[in-house]
């Protein structure tokens, strides 16, 4: 068995962090993630620089991206002006994306969830021309932090006109972290059933439950997990909580239980630890933290 | 359904923390948990002072334990020797321990396999003649740090043998946190048609899986689970790696999904609150950074 790991670290990870790093710094990042064989990468979000000044180099760092036929780069495109920021450029496809909670999606996008549909499919005209494939992220599908408990219906319905509007994936978002296992597989067990093979999952650790609703969704039939270098980046709605789940975490589990992801795992620490480094603060992956003290106790 | 969590932060958790507490911080701790409606507490362990100096004041705890009828406090009991210095004491039970590796279990306490079940027939007997009912550990059912793998045979006899000494109930123990999850189904899958109802589960989060391997355990119909507050501890394999699998974490988990505990979470993310200002360094628990993140923005 393979599933798929698209890395979010440089976009939802870094986009939560308070520290803003120079194109450079990404740029070796992303260098550093291919040599681990990751392959699908979200580079970055054209979202307004003003709402977001982490990833205010988004035009430039696509201009650096190293070229690598295998690699498949993605940025977000919140909107058409983001649409045109990205021009002639090395991505493979676009993501955009909805809450599946109306104060959340209004509070997020200031729009209702109709309007950012009505936006949605002029983005995919455009991607269309551009012969750009376009997945999209729903947020908030497991509990918003505003209205608390998110209907299954509005997520059914949020699936259904996506794809009919012509996205190829959905990721299903647990944006603040409250999913707990029974509810991922009921959510999953229902939606599987219209659109197996064309859902990813995208857990946040807040409460460090993002690896069983992996370990679930697996169990589920999903194939395709987002997850984060390190667990990079954290949570808008609880400042200092853990990001998204951690790619080595994610990868050794899976490794553990042999599904194969074709990454290297040592690589992969060996990044997170870089990249641990540069932040000059503790990453909340625990299999990083394992890795480091074995390394030290090795004395490598 | 409800499930039973016995709480091992002041002898496992404690016993791999470089600090020593005095005996007056670990009477607070117990005070707190039990505010927490925590009911099972393994408060300390009568090895040798010489090997874990933390513990060392085993005796004088059990004097001042506070009087609760309705806990259930417990002690780990190595040898005679060890049982000698409980003497008249308010535990309702104590717990031996042995090794499913006989490397492991010789570097452990210098002894075979079968030495150390000769010596756990004789404390047995002594508790018999005390009317103290008896767990028994199995550190490294899932991989030892020394030989790996660890056969399953080896654990199956072992769970025999020390049911057949008398033994109520056996804690299963990932001592080094390398269990991945169907590996943790096929072993349960296994103990569970010989022992359902007698046995108990112990993971610790080395590799952030022990949330997904309690889950795994839960589905085998496991209802006994080992944690620790905070996540406090560690691995003294790995050096700066995480401890048991967090209360709080677990408890997170179990309400999210209906499963009962009696606990308090508010009241245990307090204690581990607490505990990690006593500790001066962040616990590796993910529940109570998002705890204290939200307290923060609530200005609570």
């Amino acid at each position: 068995m393979k599933v798929k790991i698209v890395e979010v670290g440089l976009r939802d990870g870094l986009q939560n962090e308070t520290e803003i790093y120079p194109t450079t710094i990404k740029l070796e990042l992303i260098k550093r993630l291919i040599a681990a064989n990751l392959i699908n990468i979200e580079v970055t979000s054209f979202v307004h620089p003003k709402w977001i000044p982490q990833l205010a180099d988004a035009e430039q760092l696509l201009v650096d991206l190293p070229t690598h036929h295998k690699i498949n780069y993605r940025a977000l495109v919140p909107n058409t002006k983001g649409f045109e920021r990205i021009k002639a450029s090395p991505l493979s496809e676009i993501a955009v994306f909805i809450s599946a909670s109306q104060t959340h999606n209004m509070k997020n996008v200031n729009k209702t969830i109709a309007a950012s549909l009505k936006q949605i499919k002029e983005i995919l005209n455009l991607a269309s021309t551009s012969h750009l494939p376009v997945r999209a992220y729903i947020s908030c599908v497991f509990g918003c932090p505003y209205e608390g408990h998110v209907s299954l219906r509005v997520v059914e319905e949020l699936c259904r006109d996506l794809f009919d509007l012509g996205v190829y994936e959905v990721s299903l978002g647990d944006t603040i972290g409250v999913a707990v296992p029974c509810q991922v597989k009921q959510v999953l067990h229902s939606l599987q059933s219209s659109y197996a093979g064309k859902l990813a999952v995208h857990f946040h650790d807040t409460k460090g439950l993002a690896l069983v609703n992996c370990f679930v969704s697996l169990e589920e039939g999903i194939t395709t997990f987002d997850s984060s270098i390190g667990g990079l980046g954290g949570c808008p709605y609880a400042p200092g909580a853990s990001g998204n789940v951690a790619t080595e975490e994610l990868v050794t589990m899976l490794h553990g239980m042999g599904v194969e992801t074709g990454i290297d795992l040592a690589e992969l620490c060996e990044t997170a630890a870089w990249m641990e480094n540069i932040r000059k603060k503790p990453l909340p992956s625990k299999v990083l933290r394992s890795y480091l003290a074995k390394r030290g106790v090795s004395g490598e």
